[in-house]
């Protein structure tokens, strides 16, 4: 199997009030602030469709994640035992690609505005998709 | 803004009977069948702590998608108006990330039983993550 890299391209940026990594919730619905996402001005036309009341996930590139970790200790409390990385919502993984599940609140422009978004200020945006029911996988 | 590139890394391949992306479905949970993920060798510290029953999302690299369409038919239904991709799941996008929510069915070793995954023999995989309530934001 080769190991053939594919680039990423950066289609927009968070802007948060979140600055500082220790002080970031580790999931939106865990007290994180509404932020802007805003896009570069020619990835407009890919947002057409969407309005506020979407339901949608916001995919990042959690640029300030260690990339060489494959096992952590499950939400960084030293007590838990270690785990596969993939076992685990860390950042800290081979793609630190984040997923947050968002509610679009207002678009103006190339400026979306969504609630609870624990991404900090400066995050990478990959790309938005809505939410589907096939993602709500019952237990 | 710079548009940096980030570089991703394949942690594995599906191995699935597709072949055939005009035969595949669109969702896993339309007639997709069950397939294997087959991890790098290196990688398989990270699947610690994840096992047969868990509900996962896979994240794959759609290699076959078109990377500068920013406009589609949902669903490549000709009879529907054009859209913004960013409010599709189509695999066409600046970054063709796809997201599989299943369910793990066996772990050997490297190799991953899962459930319904609508992505065809060989597509990259990027990680796994667990899937949280959070993920599944009611409307």
């Amino acid at each position: 199997m080769s190991n053939t890299p594919f680039e990423l391209t950066t289609i927009g940026r968070v802007e948060s009030s979140l600055k500082d990594l220790a002080a970031a919730p580790k999931q939106g619905r865990e007290g994180a602030p509404d932020a802007w996402l805003v896009f570069e001005r020619e990835m407009v036309k890919g947002l057409e469709g969407l309005g506020p009341g979407d339901q949608v996930i916001v995919l990042t590139w959690l640029d300030r994640a260690q990339r060489d970790v494959l096992r952590v200790h499950p939400r960084d409390d030293l007590a838990r035992p270690e785990q596969g990385v993939f076992s685990t919502r860390s950042a800290d993984r081979p793609n630190p690609i984040g997923l947050h599940p968002v509610e679009i609140l207002a678009i103006e422009g190339n400026r979306v505005r969504v609630d609870q978004l624990e991404a900090l200020d400066g995050t990478p945006i990959l790309d938005v998709k809505p939410l589907l029911r096939q993602d709500q996988a019952s237990s």
